[in-house]
């Protein structure tokens, strides 16, 4: 079985995970929606990782910040210096591309080995290094592109009456940086000493110019941002647990280790101000990812808001004795990678003998957007099946239906990726069992009415 | 006991609900941060909604929409070419002002009744309405207006890399036409028969020229909207159904009849398409606030983007034979408002007995940011406490608090609105019991600590 991009994304719009976003418009750059079955995926990619990272964790709270922010926010930040990319157009052709892209292409393709990593490069580096190099324009071919120029990624918009710099806002292009405004309303309003973390799922824009992978590059998306503070010199123990923290947590909902691969950034990879930063990774159709960053920020974050701001971001150790700005840990996750990385790993094409394949989607049950079918066995039946579906809604996203033979219906359910099928059939009226169907196994088991309830709260605890 | 929006609000920020948003930076314009309590209330509001407006409802399923659609949308809307407000400015004093407000005001001040709702008023009746009745600036006094002139409320924003009309896309200012432009992609999907109901919740933003009363009214806001799509003629059948749904779903949080009031739309005040529109206030501190507009809209909506898109939006009902554009019923309820009436009605301060008074919040159980608060009655009791608040985190949002005279910390948890403590004492290490306080009556009640489980499962159920 071959698991293409194609096949998901078919299979994605086909049953209601993601469809095109305003599509009946032609849709807008890339942009995507979240269907009935993709809301509910998403929702519990987000259950689980504020359940293990927030509920359960003792060192963590959450929060929720607005999107706008005050834009020195983003000159403490670096964003609105720093974050952009460098963008020429070709003359001829009138394509636009990203030198940095342009030079690594080229580089790769003629086997140069380029002097560190581009990243660091300034435009005029950049610029010479293309004429030196004789690069032609990868559309047309020709070598008569424009200036290099800086291209900021955040959206920028107009609060207030008039389109002027005074109103200028843009839309937030990560979700930490409101976790490190507030970092001292927090440490006050929660009472947590050090070591402790915030952490925040929200949206984020960036304004790339190349977005692509399906849902894997979006100019909006959301992240899963935890910023951890800890004491200076504790960091990079801190830094190893929450990289196992993370792995943990992607295996204890089914990721397998043949899936996933951890890249340590290589000390010239390093910004200058992190100590450590780890890529986890998965391996999609389209090839390998990146799914989880996880960076020892230094004080770097704290520091800088606190030269821009003026405000005091020190913590006093009253045990200790001492006063220090706090050293982060930042494991940032995107939730809509993170939830294509599931849908990819759970995709399946099974033979089941006599040459008949089914399609199922082999989710964790904690992830599943549907964790049950209730199916009578006939329409006749519906009464009594109706009333089983009534009480496991009031528990989980269940799915009635009692359209087409069993079998198809069973198919349908693995198609979605539901773990278990409760079927009522006419041996229920008397006997108050049902049936319950495994996706996986495809083995059955006759189980109580009256257990079903403790019977799904065993199979479904996460 | 006087119940004021500056005790709410320094509440809010005292204890973790509601920060000023980037406050280090001064602020921006009535944003709001919901700190590490007011992001567990507010996802228990969310969670509520999904729960009997999503889950358990047999009729409805959910979807998650971008933020930046296809600009075409808000043609079809109406948004780009109506949706804003009539500016003036004063010549004299530079301020800015609202003409239908000013109008109002004015009105309301001496008594004058106006000609009907002045939303369909024409910017110049509303010239001449102010020249006729020689209206003053309300800031100066001096009559030296600029001409009015329309101010859409949509945020603006570039996506790409040139800042031209044709890159020029919106924030969303609702979340209603993300389901109108999917409404074939989810039928067809859901495999969903009319009548059936589709919901989001999501950010929306707003370019309002005049927000305030704390979180009541944001430029950047989140709404829970459901679009219920029925047969035309059922229609004002399923606008009973679900006004009166969403009056349930309020009491069932514990809100009380005279903290509502339901207030139908009068003809007059009707949008030109809608058959019935009801507002559902609820008694703020500064007075009655609309938190849930429920409207009839007929086929306005669907009829509209079939329009503008040209694609075929109509339904076809195979057991009758019929096909027709559904009309539309949409309960559209702000979560930000819900939750800060939520805080409004749950405050209180109460005089427990010899002049001493406490402060609390009595939210419902389903509300309340903690659940449960762990708390052994001496520091030396860590061990066995810890293992009550390990079990309980894994269901609850819990909080573990060994800080202080067990009185004082009672006194903590009332004022962040937990129901429940449980408190670990001396006995415990033997008889294998906890003693559980109630927040609303203060009784406390000796559980088995092998009972603890069932019993807030039962105490928690919603």
């Amino acid at each position: 079985m071959e698991k293409t991009m194609e096949k998901i994304v078919a299979l994605a719009k086909g049953r209601g995970f993601v469809y095109p976003g305003s599509e009946i418009y032609g849709g807008l750059a890339n942009t995507w929606d979240y269907g009935n079955l993709g809301v509910e995926l998403k929702n519990n990619v987000k259950k689980a990782w504020w359940q293990k990272f927030i509920m359960e964790n003792p060192y963590n709270v959450g929060v929720d910040c607005a999107i706008l922010m005050n834009p020195q926010t983003w000159v403490a930040s670096g964003h609105l210096g720093s974050f952009s990319d460098p963008l020429m157009d070709c003359k001829e052709c009138h394509e636009r591309f990203r030198a940095d892209k342009v030079i690594e292409d080229f580089a790769a393709d003629k086997g140069i080995v380029l002097d560190g990593s581009i990243d660091g490069w300034s435009q005029e580096m950049m610029k010479n290094f293309i004429e030196d190099h004789h690069i032609p324009c990868p559309s047309c071919g020709k070598h008569n592109f424009t200036d290099i120029r800086q291209f900021n990624l955040m959206f920028k918009t107009f609060q207030g009456v008039t389109e002027d710099a005074k109103n200028t806002v843009y839309l937030r292009p990560e979700t930490a940086q409101g976790i490190f405004v507030n970092f001292k309303n927090v440490q006050r309003t929660s009472r947590k000493k050090i070591p402790f973390g915030i952490g925040q799922i929200g949206k984020s824009f960036r304004n790339e110019i190349t977005p692509g992978n399906f849902t894997f590059r979006t100019r909006e998306f959301e992240q899963m941002e935890l910023e951890f503070f800890c004491e200076p010199d504790t960091d990079l123990e801190w830094f190893a647990y929450w990289k196992q923290f993370c792995i943990d947590w992607l295996k204890s909902l089914g990721m397998k280790e043949d899936e996933m691969r951890v890249r340590d950034h290589e000390k010239e990879e390093l910004s200058f101000y992190s100590k450590a930063t780890t890529d986890i990774e998965f391996l999609f159709p389209f090839g390998w990812g990146e799914l989880w960053g996880i960076a020892d920020r230094t004080d770097y974050d704290l520091s800088q808001h606190q030269n821009v701001s003026g405000q005091d971001l020190t913590y006093f150790d009253d045990q200790k004795n001492v006063r220090y700005v706090p050293y982060v840990i930042e494991p940032s996750l995107g939730a809509d990678r993170v939830v294509l990385a599931f849908l990819c790993a759970a995709y399946d094409e099974e033979e089941i003998g006599e040459g008949d394949v089914r399609t199922v989607l082999h989710f964790h049950p904690a992830l599943a957007p549907v964790k049950i079918g209730v199916l009578p066995l006939s329409k006749k039946l519906g009464e009594g099946a109706l009333k089983i579906y009534e009480q496991l809604s009031k528990k989980y996203n269940c799915e009635y239906d009692d359209r087409g033979n069993i079998g198809k219906r069973y198919r349908r359910q693995d198609e979605i990726g539901t773990p278990f099928c409760v079927t009522y059939d006419f041996d229920s009226e008397t006997d108050g069992c049902v049936t319950v169907r495994f996706r996986d196994s495809m083995e059955q088991e006759r189980v109580a009415i009256d257990s079903l309830d403790a019977f799904f709260a065993k199979k479904l605890a996460f």
